[in-house]
């Protein structure tokens, strides 16, 4: 008997970059992990180079490899699209793969500057289809306990947030200079990293209404690989004052040369009534307080991930076991596929992804006015 | 073109409850996550019931289902069989699968008694075949960087170790008798956990000689589920002190009715020159203590899994981004492939399985004979 | 024969609530923790009622009482003066202490206003005495090994810091309307904390040349104890952005309502070579990152208060056993009594305390304006 | 007017050494600490030396100082004895002081051996005063709490215990063969650190009727100063199962070459309804876990010691802000004054030294017999 007769939708991806893999890995393990959705058909799989291309395709279980990427848009067996490629290319390959009538599963950002964004959401206003954004952070069983968390009350009304993001990649001062060092890179830190805690904190609680934003430098040059020094062009720290959608007051720091921290994304979020804390470095984790019980014995108590905690059942039965940082986009693939059915879905789609990227840009812009500005 | 022709190995999978999905999304992922080995064939899956095995095939890829285990052994393009179903069948099932020429893929414990143990080893040794054990917290990179560094010297001799597992879902006292708890189920928490920390102790220094064992119940009865209650006929909890073979003294504790504990599995392992301390809950980081530098800043360090500890790369391109606890089982299978393949391989296999239940037997030996008894 | 004939230092002590206890009980410790001083002659305690003072000072062994704290001016046999009275009568007590040829042993802040601190500043240049300030945090030998670290490079340049400090003492919305949400009682939290992270980045590294800042409300209004509600004036929560002397960037958030928070100072010290964490509530650890050493084994590490972290060894020659809050009192009035004797003493004078109010005045006016402001 | 007219407990103090001046602190503070017990007059302090006697008392406050130890038992003005010599004196100095009438306060263990410990006892029981022992550890506001929780029921009956406790002050292995190394020094780490987890647990929930004893060398010998090597004779690590008068099952591990541990003492306590850890390097937290509320939220809980922690509330007003090791001697102080005033007091007497003792003794028998040994 033939165990996968039933038709999945049918997959193209394009890029096989890390988060190629990833996305590749999702699609190979949604079926298993979820059990409730078809496996997907993996249809196509585009590289710049064919060569490199046909061998991801057999790592990848992809079932035809094309040099080109556009051969996907045409393919009637494609149903969906995943874009990994480097953030520059977005625009264009969501908007005609909109176009092509094709559901768009885009990793994050949507692209570096915020005119592109605007016209990929309108595209995919335009088209009717699903376009989704890979912020897998949010599909943390753990993010989404806090959310219910405070939807539900139980820390009141949130009215302070910190949020930090740090890596050290950049925090070797002699590394030479190199093109992410380049202003046409875009802001530095800010680019690369505000979109995630920015993400987690749209997820959990709302937007931002209003900021105020600094950048520095921790090293003004580098060697240029040619005996002398070049002047660093962007920031590889940046700093903003928050005015949130709710009235909450807020900070964000990102800090791309921080030693030490390898993946670090820290929320405190301080309610009326408690307070959460979550580190994305043991992100199988919640602090939590509440106000509640004896004082003698009130303190912040370790949430430990659970099969009580959706879904991490569908990965682990037992609670404490730990779900890894792929099995996130395994959901954030589950969820895609909901949205594409028509469930009531948890996927960031252009509408907050044009919320998130306004945010960034006006962060940079308060920077190079030194005042506040509105997140219009 | 088509992405997927060249043949990996032909794999049949025998359960289909929590393990077997494990095995079935580590045979899914373990071509797309190392990118150097052929993506296996899924070719049967069997379970007790055809129609679960029908649903199950389709969901996790298989090609074929059956509702008898048998088929396999006689399917000329299944190479290996992963067994995952209950333990008092794997004696059995594996050694009806090696004598049919297969290799054999087996969760632990190998089996509830050790003379059924000991058959399975003796059929693998006749078998010239590859006979692994899913002991997969040994195939965490941050346990293989413990055993490297204890091998290259680095907390120098090892002379003392502390073991503890313990999880919480026997600590409700209420919670009906229910097979587990009978004396037929085996010693209770000994035989559920001990083997974890053994294995992991093996892995990392080696095996145990000798062993003082005691054994204790935090509830003397349950409810019977009638109205009346019912005496419990094992042990909850378990403590052994152990001599190891490198002369080094230790003690172990298991305990499956501790409250809050969800998947801790503690080593702590003192040295002549430092400390390594490991805790299965945040099983991407381990803690180092060496002596070496100024006193005034000694102290121990939490290291954060990354790409340099292979193969976490393989997984992650960025360090501290968290491993989950299904990628282990992706790792294991990649060592099983190599192990088939005759390379250097990390896993344990029927000696290895047999040294461990030997240990947890002779603890629950010296138990009866209230002395020590040497691990034979 | 007498243990006690030889003359310490004649002190005189104002004020017996919490600060003033706690300097009665450094006096009482200091010769017997340091073994290097001659005990102190408690003189005089003076207290706004007599009763009180004469209770007091037989609880904290004074000599004699009064009511009237001008007469311990006039006392030959005082030669220091602590004053620990409410921040509104420092400047007075102060500027007449010194006047009266006294040494003073003032608590923080100096005083409310910046007029005040700068005319106790004039007082104490005019005087040829010591005045030093209670800034016990940075006493803490934690805090010095701080220092070293980062005076020696051990982290290189620091380019970024971030500093928070919470407790959740404001944080009950239903507390009634108190004196201190009065504007008449200062800024909020910028006042009441700011001071205490300012002083440990002083202390470790130093100060801080242009601020932007930003205040809010946590809740808008309490109830006024007389079944309404009354609007809250002052600020619970304060952030700031630093631009810091020695070019590194920063950012400062204080808040007294943030639930689950009851002593924390947290400070990250990021560097070219490495990071510094700190946390108050956790006062007897530093957590030090350094990127030396094979990359497989780096980490934070956390390193325990010892004997080798003078003067810690005064109070415990064994090392991870825990100094106490009060226990640093007990050396800030070891590091007085050495100022007064002429040595080489790590303790903040007017100086010091002029520049940390003047950085927090600053963040204030930066908060009126809504622009970067200079600390002049 | 005088402030310390009124006459609070004579006090004689043997001995200067690490213990000695931790007693001497908390003469010196016990009053102005806790505000409802009269000044102690410290009237006299013995030393081996008269030198070094003389220059004690000018440094710890006493009114005079002998070489000979006996002048303190003549003193009509002394009332109590504080012993704080080698353990080797503690019972002779003990019964005659008990014998001169004066209640004493004598550091744990009461003596080396078991045979010396019963007669201090006798002693004791014969002279009607007060015999208290220096088990700080219990004294602890984290401790209070947790045999708060447990009397009231907070985790349930506990079941099952976990004893440990660690240093590295025998760590080296090159350091010399010493005095501690010696047959004649006692048993080894089993003396040294024992009774430290032994009274936590004897406090917190009671004793132990059986134990299983083992002992072993990290080190089989050391550098022996002239150039060759002597072997070691008694034992740096020892570990104990235990079962409890209560019924739990239990074990113990104390090690004194445990490189980085500085001063642990972990607890792990597991009841019916919930769990408690505890750690004495960071003795001013509690954790607890308790099956109570929503699944999804349950998790351990770090609890801070505050003000409602008593007598916290007596060192610092405000939570969070740690109290220090020589405090908890303060805490014992007040409590033996209690004890001598009559009133309810919490300290160990010489009916609790005695049966912690036995329990190491039975330790010890149980090692070198083999077999389970009951604390008679």
């Amino acid at each position: 008997m033939n165990g996968t007769d039933k038709a999945g939708l049918g997959v193209g991806l394009v890029g096989t970059g890390y988060m190629g893999k990833c996305h590749a890995l999702a699609w190979n393990a949604v079926a298993s992990t979820f059990g409730d959705v078809e496996r997907p058909r993996l249809v196509a799989l585009a590289e710049a180079s064919v060569d490199l291309a046909l061998s991801k395709a057999r790592e990848f279980g992809f079932a035809s490899a094309t040099g080109d990427w556009r051969e996907l848009l045409a393919n009637p067996d494609v149903d969906v699209i995943s874009i990994t490629t480097p953030n520059r290319f977005h625009a264009e390959m969501a908007i005609e793969a909109l176009k092509a009538g094709k559901h768009v599963w885009c990793e994050k950002p949507m692209a570096p500057r915020l005119e592109e964004a605007q016209a990929m959401h309108a595209a995919w206003r335009a088209s009717g289809k699903v376009a989704a954004l890979g912020y897998n952070y949010i599909q943390n069983p753990a993010m989404r306990l806090i959310r219910k968390l405070i939807s539900e009350g139980a820390i009141g009304a949130v009215n302070h947030v910190r949020l930090e993001m740090d890596e050290d990649f950049m925090a070797d001062a002699q590394a030479p200079f190199a093109m992410r060092n380049e202003a046409s890179a875009g802001y530095g830190a800010l680019d690369d990293f505000a979109v995630h805690p920015l993400s987690l904190l749209r997820f959990v609680l709302g937007g931002v209404a209003e900021v105020f934003g600094e950048m520095s430098r921790p090293y003004a040059e580098r060697p240029d690989g040619k005996g002398g020094r070049r002047a660093i062009e962007n920031y590889d720290i940046a700093t903003a004052l928050l005015r949130l959608d709710n009235g909450a007051s807020g900070v964000l720091t990102v800090n791309r040369a921080a030693w030490g921290r390898k993946g670090r994304i820290q929320l405190q979020l301080f309610g009326e009534g408690g307070s959460i804390v979550f580190d994305q470095e043991r992100f199988n984790e919640v602090q939590l307080f509440k106000r509640e019980g004896a004082e003698e014995t009130q303190g912040f108590r370790t949430i430990l991930s659970a099969p009580v905690h959706k879904p991490y059942d569908r990965f682990i039965p037992a609670p404490g076991h730990g779900l890894g940082f792929n099995d996130l986009k395994v959901i954030e693939c589950r969820e895609l596929i909901g949205r594409i059915r028509g469930e009531q879905a948890s996927i960031f789609d252009f509408d907050d992804g044009i919320a998130i990227e306004k945010t960034v840009h006006a962060i940079a812009d308060s920077f190079g006015k030194g005042g506040w500005v509105k997140v219009a």
